[in-house]
């Protein structure tokens, strides 16, 4: 297809799809022409997902590109590639710190792993430091719902893995961990909306 | 006590204590001479609050005043209140379309409540078109996956605001929201990373 239809099927306009490509996000096209190139389904699915990640997902260019790289080099260590792709994901965070107190405590009440060097130790320390800020419950029980939930979730996320070779486990995993978010954050948006509405019909 | 005190226990600097006071977040402290106020632990209370949001949480400011708004007039209908919060909070979409498809069937299947002037439905639907555009799967079992989870969540959320006032009901409800998310997206992320961790334990 051509550039133009690129750009009509992905959504994305001509000029940004030009932008990519001067970026070394999405391969150039095959020549056809002095002029003219040609661009293929793949070029079309790669513009989709940059798409996801850049405009819907809302991330920032450089991080659409850390997760791009992963990706693309889906070598090394699954523990190292989950640990930078959560590195790209808001809430960023000063990772810098040796010891995260309030992660700390509530991973040792969980019974998860506490490695300070990944990036979701930082994130939670964060956000339980939040809810001491704004007097929300963080006592053990409160912990063990959302926990509990969690680890139900990312055991049927992580099953099919173990099926999967390394160059679709890397973007599943990566893209799963960026992609599920905002789906599960606006379904519970909708099931306290839902429980709202429906409040009475118990009454 | 004295702001510069206010400022060292909050954690936020004195300058920025500043600010909120004078865009009418935080509320003056009682002038005790031409030149000192005196703050009050609720004056710190607000601070911690405006920092959670503001900091920890990474609002824009325009947002966080939102938000403070809703818990300072705590009136009106809970699914309003509700609907005002969520769009205070990313993903900040366009809201303006008569008609989500995705998000419709999605909800249809889900047995939710489909309210096009609920802000969630919009962040719904593009989280969805997300998901299409990097190929990951959207099937009804994996709606249900997280859905599930989700209400199993927001019933045990909901369930002590029968007991509470509206005083008490509507800061609840909208920090709920908003400080609750990167404790839960947090939490998933180390639920992958223990699994990865441990996953030959039981090779």
């Amino acid at each position: 297809m051509k550039i133009s239809q690129l750009a009509e099927r992905s959504g994305v306009p001509v000029a940004t799809v030009k932008f990519y490509i001067r970026e070394g996000m999405l391969p150039r096209g095959e020549a056809v022409s002095a002029t003219s190139s040609e661009y293929s389904d793949a070029h079309l699915a790669r513009l989709r997902l940059i798409a996801a990640l850049a405009d819907v997902r809302g991330l920032p260019l450089s991080r659409v590109r850390d997760i791009l790289t992963l990706i693309d080099s889906p070598t090394g260590d699954p523990i190292d590639i989950l640990g930078r792709a959560v590195g790209a994901l808001p809430p960023y965070v000063d990772g810098d710190r040796d010891d995260y107190p309030y992660a700390r405590a509530a991973i040792a009440e969980l019974g998860l792993t506490y490695d300070p060097g990944f990036t979701a130790v930082a994130q939670l320390d964060e956000a339980l430091h939040a809810l001491e800020g704004a007097g929300l419950d963080a006592s053990p029980a409160v912990l063990h719902r959302y926990s509990d939930a969690m680890r139900q979730v990312a055991a049927e996320e992580v099953a099919p893995v173990a099926d999967m070779d390394l160059d679709d486990a890397v973007p599943y995993a990566v893209l799963g961990t960026a992609l599920y978010e905002p789906v599960m954050l606006a379904l519970r948006r909708l099931a306290h909306h839902h429980l709202l509405v429906h409040r009475d019909d118990h009454a």
